[in-house]
């Protein structure tokens, strides 16, 4: 094998790849990036079984030459090491030039490593994907379905299928809800279908892949497509392809968690309200609780709080947009609620309580696909 | 006591001061922030008894006002908890109000933090320096003698003595000197000494203490005055004074380790030079020995290597501005070369080698007040 290639080209499809090596494997290849040169280009992959990134460098793009292939071939090198070592390298072109043994060159300038590879063979195949059902999704609206229900799964292993957030597609219209079982994002989209099969998919797509996914879709508009079978899902954007594994196993009916009826509405000013959370939550999370209490008074005010007895008190009225119905007082973990209104992401919100020892929602009037709900906590 | 304090000075002289506050601490008041209101502004305190910042806020300056004293007093903070608070008010100005068992009420807008404080009285007296010399240093020079030196200082307490750095001041002549036995780092200065009583200074100033002074050294060009008694020396600037301990015992004669004559001298472009060996640093720190090889070849060149045999090799050929002397080839900590180029700071450097086995030294022609030497690994 021996190809030129652009030195920022490299560079960028292998931190992509870069994504999916797990620092700890218990299959040694996986701590290599594969490299196929063929006559199309050079393709970099990158694994840890779970998530599977692969990062496409044509010979040509948009007129310039990308790469020259000299000899096609294969090999795995040391991921980290050598994502490090092209990012120091002196010129515009890299030169990689695999020898007898598996041992490889890599020049640039006056630059010369001498790195030993591993047999591209040993590298495990790809999942095959192929009569999966079609998705079309814009790439702007693929990450925000991510970013407003992912963070939201729960970290512990105690019940894997909750690590994970539930993709239900019918007709097109896609649910994603993510849960740990203390609170629940949920957002609602509507996908290209590209094979109107009136099949239905209830998949759980774990949280750890999504995360990796964001941070490999780029900022352009071109949608994204996507391909479902029984146990993997692949995105497919520009020159990349993203492998996930599915979770296996049933994830739980969280419709009838979300309350129907309210007894209270509170609508407030986004901004102003996250910011007394946060003012809030910095002395819950240093009294160890992280619980903070909304208390609704005279004249639409909410009072903010939270107490420590090692620590003191906070305190901070806020102006209400409009309040409705009963009186409330409520405790709940100051984080998931940050969490859940950086996911909203509107200048005003609505907040519907049903008691305090129910859970409650929050919405914003401009949005009406994304609902967080939050399980209150018990302390009055 | 009672006082209104711009937040952004408050937040400032808070972030000096915390710099000295440690993690743990065996003193318990130390985790604490003391203020101090009087009639001239309010003094910030951080101690770790080792170090000692104190940050002060005039009631006024340039004609503006900072502080309104309406009851002097004193109380002990958490230092990272309220420093934490005062970044999240909403209001330009913070109002601190201290009543009764040292509850601290913190006020800015609609929010009010009660905070439980400690007695200020407990809080530890700040070190006596009263009849110590005095000398006076521009701020950048001092921040260049810091940085070209404290890098080299031992980070083990096999030799306590050796993680500080040596300061000899004879005649308003400064030498610091760091050494960690593989290495040594020197820079020499003038200073302006207050009062010309001839005494020569011999200190050691922890290497820790002068990474702190570094943080909150700000950018002005005001000269910085320098006491140094028995066991304290103290950098006052404006609105600051940074208190370290010294250490205690002889500092080891180092001037007998650094080679009068040379073998061989390379003049190097400084960055071309550092970029080849940064190259190299990465598979010799990847093959974990950290050693890199320096030889000099025909036709004024340098060939800069590394070899592990389970990662590979790396070569570099860096042509040198001139080679005198006899041919060398001599292997060195690849890190310790890398932090003294970076201390040199010059365009061209030169190597002074007098053999394989011998230390070497490194000086730039543009900046005669600067040294460093390293020792050579023994590999061939």
């Amino acid at each position: 094998m021996k190809f030129y290639i652009k030195k920022e080209r490299l560079i960028k499809s292998v931190q992509d790849a870069l994504k999916a090596v797990a620092v700890r494997t218990t299959i040694p290849i996986l701590v290599g990036i594969k490299f196929d040169a063929d006559d199309r280009g050079v393709t970099v992959t990158g694994s840890d079984s779970d998530i599977t990134i692969q990062s496409f460098i044509p010979k040509e793009e948009d007129g310039e030459e990308l790469v020259e292939i000299v000899e096609p071939g294969s090999i795995v090198l040391q991921a980290r090491f050598f994502s490090e070592v092209i990012k120091k390298l002196p010129e515009l072109i890299v030169e990689i030039t695999v020898e007898d043994q598996f041992k490889t060159i890599v020049r640039s300038g006056n630059a010369e490593y001498i790195i030993l590879g591993l047999d591209a063979e040993e590298y495990p195949r790809l999942p095959i994907i192929e009569d999966g059902d079609h998705f079309s999704i814009p790439n702007d609206l693929l990450k925000s379905i991510i970013k407003q229900t992912v963070f939201a799964v729960s970290t512990s292993e105690t019940r894997p299928i909750l690590t994970g957030v539930h993709w239900m597609i019918e007709d097109s219209q896609l649910t994603a809800v993510a849960t740990d079982s203390h609170r629940l994002a949920m957002k609602q989209a509507t996908l290209q279908s590209e094979e109107r099969n009136g099949k239905s998919h209830s998949i759980v797509i774990p949280g750890k892949s999504l995360n990796e996914l964001l941070k490999v879709l780029d900022e352009s508009n071109e949608p994204i497509q996507m391909t479902i079978t029984n146990n993997q899902i692949l995105f497919r954007a520009k020159n990349l392809l993203f492998f996930s594994r599915l979770l296996e196993g049933k994830y739980p009916d969280t419709s009838k968690l979300i309350p129907t009826d309210s007894k209270t509405i509170v609508k407030l000013n986004a901004k102003e309200y996250l910011e007394a959370v946060d003012r809030a939550s910095l002395l819950a999370r240093e009294g160890k609780t992280n619980v903070i209490k909304f208390t609704t008074m005279d004249d639409d005010m909410i009072e903010i709080s939270s107490y420590s007895p090692e620590i003191g008190k906070v305190v901070e009225n806020v102006k209400s947009i409009s309040t409705e119905g009963e009186e409330i007082k409520i405790s709940f973990n100051a984080k998931y609620m940050i969490d859940a209104l950086r996911a909203i992401d509107g200048t005003e919100i609505s907040i519907y309580f049903t008691g305090t020892m129910r859970p409650f929602i929050i919405r914003t009037d401009y949005d009406d696909s994304i609902l967080q709900l939050l399980l209150p906590v018990r302390t009055f």
